[in-house]
């Protein structure tokens, strides 16, 4: 008996190009099985119900032949809906943007929740963009300031879909000036890794942990376990934070980073640069 | 004989408080002499001739009797002025903000210049806010694209006054997203600090290279000695700039960084952090 393989994550930071040679969309595709991919579009973070037509004409006009969206505006949705057999074919599952939180409150627990987990488990891939790839993290940034200090209080998070493990993803990085926000949910629990992930750029994970850089942007990743003092525990409301000895790998497009050695990849040699 | 001391520099981040405790003013002025100061305030970098008159008349409200405000708008007034005699006995000189090229455009090499290097030297106090805290730098950053992924083009640099070796100051570092550009004025020459400053926030730098934060922000050290790997050298235009291993950090209100020793000293205890 082989054991089933876990299927990809492409974690996209929002704004991925749609027109051109949509390098990170033709990807997950192709991850998906390219012409004989049978993809569902999820597109419950978006109170607009046509948030997956877009992409839907997209994935069919690269030739993939099914593709299905489904809108699940609503938890009872969630629950009543028959998804069992199309999440046991589906070989792809595409989060649309919007809120993250719409995906967990209306997702998180329930029958498609699980059919959904289910059929990630057995190999399907699973995408996101924005939201879509915010919610991959256990616990996940749902809010924050922008182009701020970090500071305890400038971030909210909650328990996310919890595919991609210690690792908290923000998005829109290098575009909204996210750093602040990122570091301060790195603060809470540096043994979680931050991954800031630019716009049109995305992170393609393996189910042993090897990320690598697709896409126009850069990745960053935080890594905590080294920091050497930090004062979020004492510091009051409103005062800054302070975090030390931080390491900081800034990535392009082909450099790998590996999630549980957390050292990275360079795109030629494969070297390994950490030390 | 006793070496002379070299002046403290204040090196502020932009729109630092001049209506509340004006904490980071009052500091710069107490290490002028408080009372006793003797403060030239430098507007040259405006081209509004008011642009000292708010900080003559803040400093003046706080006590003292001897402020003065230069604007030399020309180099033609910075070579022609009889300076020498007026540098010979302030104590402390205020780089209002502007842009910086107006500052070293200017007062680079004039007679000005060279009085001002002078009184540094021999123990006058250097402060500058926003232009004027670029302007610091031996290599200044001129301009550049604020909330951006780091790449090789997105930054302008030119030589600054050089009152501060081996780092590149930033400001309104966080409330602008200035992390990708001074993160590429490190990759540039990772022998450089690069030392990010937030508005109402100040690095306190003593003649030893020790720093103090102070203000209501964050001070952000990025020092790349370490750096594992860089691809600047090879990127085209466009191409995102990809670093590994950056060493990154964080410091708020009375935190300490050493430069040349490039390590971190906690408020309380004074603890060395660095490893």
């Amino acid at each position: 008996m082989t054991r089933q393989k876990q299927g990809s994550l492409v974690v996209i930071g929002g704004a991925e190009d749609k027109e051109g040679d949509c390098k990170i969309l033709h990807r997950f595709l192709r991850l998906c099985g390219g012409r004989e991919a049978r993809v569902l579009i999820l597109s419950t973070a978006s109170t607009d119900p046509s948030a997956g037509e877009q992409y839907g004409a997209i994935f069919t006009d690269f030739g993939a032949h099914d593709v299905r969206i489904l809108a699940v505006p609503s938890r009872k949705e969630a629950n009543q809906g028959e998804f069992k057999q199309v999440f046991a074919e589906c070989s792809g599952i595409f989060f649309t943007g919007g809120d993250q939180l719409r995906i967990t409150g209306i997702l998180g627990g329930s029958r498609l929740g699980d059919a959904l987990r289910q059929a990630h488990c057995r190999g399907a891939v699973v995408a996101g963009t924005s939201a879509g790839a915010s919610v991959m993290s256990e616990t996940m940034l749902v809010g924050g300031v922008d182009d701020a200090t970090p500071k305890k209080e400038i971030i909210r998070m909650a328990p996310g879909l919890g595919l991609l493990r210690q690792v908290v993803v923000d998005q829109h990085f290098a575009q909204r000036g996210r750093i602040g926000r990122l570091l301060a949910a790195v603060a809470y629990n540096p043994e979680m890794l931050g991954a800031g992930i630019d716009e049109d750029t995305a992170l393609v994970i393996n189910e042993d942990g090897v990320c690598e850089v697709i896409g126009s942007g850069t990745v960053t990743i935080i890594d905590g376990r080294n920091v050497a003092h930090s004062n979020i525990s004492e510091s009051r409301p409103g005062q800054p934070l302070a975090l030390t000895n931080i390491c900081l790998h800034i990535l392009a497009e082909q450099y790998c980073f590996h999630l549980n050695k957390r050292n990275v990849f360079l795109p030629a040699a494969k070297e390994e640069t950490s030390r």
